[in-house]
């Protein structure tokens, strides 16, 4: 039972809600049960886990939670990357937000099970708020990264809220990679070219919502077509 | 220019961050230019705005901010609630998140342009959290409320992530309320009759997710038809 504050599991688990740390030792946290499980049940080993009551007295697990939520479990697991893949993925530029990404990964897995393409700007997926907001789809699908939104492969379908087309209008051929930008800044020159719009919504829609409505609407017509 | 912590305005901030205060006093806080202009946008009077620099010291504006993201402006409003209506609204129950109650707000204006109806058990839709999260559509479309899911008006729609029919084969008549339960607890057996469940999702959507989905296939469809 860790009974010191001075435990270096309990130091590398505070060292891990910085992203510099994250980088360096190529690992990340989980807190609680959900999450812990669903690393479980995709066979994601935790380096370690520690158990309030078990491994570590209650409070000082506490001390360390990045979430404030009073976790009963935290794990630390490798980082892992994926490839680009799936029939219908996500691609965010410079989406700040670690909830938006976390959020969006969710919705890539639960919509069109495919992975979320991470570029420049992007918040990391493996900080505390990410991990949370995507609620284990990170472990179910771990994100890909491109430095340069011209190695996406696939036929590239940028969201515009101001684009005159509509998703609707849209050609879908697999491989289609959904790309969204930051809510102010939006995409890059060279994506915003043949953007369409969501339908019905006025631009006041988040870059999340905006990706799981566009998730939503693709997978079905693929899945109508298939 | 107001340089005491001890200035009632600035008490008055700090108290709000309490549910008990904002309901003795029927006021809230919104933090920030792009909240307070969605104020102003739709003629919704402050009771006070202050603005750091002008109205207050800038450190002191910082301290009764319960966003913690260095707010410039802060503004104290009277709380309004609308009545149910519209074309199409949403119904959450038991939703405790305030996140999640300020998104589908923000869902519902941006989609379906409809208010949000608030039942049993449901987060403050006043609270900073779930202001923030609406984005000003709390502003334009101010919240309605019910103590019980019976008084709702017109055809309820309720989302099941378990249901065997889908939301493609719901009637849509006019007005029509989507109504979402929380993520554990669902829908109140008498709303959970004649569920339907969003097509080709998991069911791993968090009720907000879910509610911007149906939001968008709802409008879509009741567009095409109207």
């Amino acid at each position: 039972m860790i009974t010191s504050p001075d435990n270096e599991k309990l130091k590398t688990i505070r060292k891990l809600r910085q992203k510099s740390w994250r980088r360096k030792l190529g690992l990340f946290v989980a807190e609680g049960e959900d999450l812990v499980g669903a690393a479980a049940a995709v066979e994601w080993p935790a380096e370690f886990e520690l158990r309030a009551g078990a491994d570590v007295e209650p409070e000082l697990l506490a001390e360390v939670s990045a979430l404030g939520s009073g976790s009963r479990v935290i794990g630390v697991y490798r980082q892992r990357w994926s490839e680009p893949h799936g029939r219908l993925s996500v691609y965010l530029h410079g989406v700040e937000d670690p909830g938006n990404v976390g959020t969006v990964i969710r919705s890539a897995h639960a919509l069109a099970d495919g992975p979320v393409i991470l570029g420049p700007g992007c918040a990391d997926p493996f900080s505390p708020k990410a991990v949370r907001a995507s609620m284990g789809s990170l472990f179910a699908r771990p994100p890909a990264r491109v430095g340069d939104p011209a190695e996406l492969p696939g036929r590239l379908l940028p969201l515009d809220a101001h684009a005159s087309a509509t998703l609707h209008e849209a050609r879908l051929e697999a491989p289609v990679v959904l790309c969204l930008g930051a809510e102010r800044a939006g995409l890059p020159a060279e994506l915003a070219a043949e953007a369409v719009r969501i339908p019905v919504a006025t631009d006041s829609l988040n870059v999340a919502m905006a990706a799981t409505v566009a998730l939503y609407e693709v997978a079905n017509r693929m899945a109508a077509h298939a």
